[in-house]
């Protein structure tokens, strides 16, 4: 059995776990960034995908509203 | 062997990455905020917990550095 942990050893814990994962995130962000350039050096361009990213995310209804919207307001301002 | 990738799969194939790390992000964000819930729980104050993590993060000249500038102006607006 192990003796129990001081409170100092415990938030030294916790603040260590938290590091930990925020290093873990830091990896997967630049996973994500890597992902875009190696589509990129395909060809594809990433401002694009990063919409159809968010696009893809969206529900279908939400999706049509939002478009309907775009056009109503690219038509009010002139944009063809 | 397999038959070359068209380029509207490889499309999809880079986007369905980007998801799938963009979910994993999401995942360790999660845990993130849980680690923060959990030592709460404990007695422990995240807000204060996220402070020590962004300290720790520096350089220890740089942390000196900005704990003296920070001085300087809670003498300066009378922060006791």
């Amino acid at each position: 059995m192990s003796a129990p942990l001081s409170a100092d050893d415990q938030l030294r814990l916790f603040v260590e776990r938290i590091e930990r994962l925020e290093e873990e995130k830091r990896g997967v962000a630049d996973d994500i960034r890597d992902t875009y350039g190696e589509a990129k050096s395909q060809g594809y361009d990433p401002k694009i995908m990063r919409q159809i990213v968010k696009l893809r995310k969206m529900e279908a209804h939400a999706r049509q509203e939002m478009e309907l919207v775009l056009e109503t307001y690219k038509a009010a301002l002139g944009l063809g």
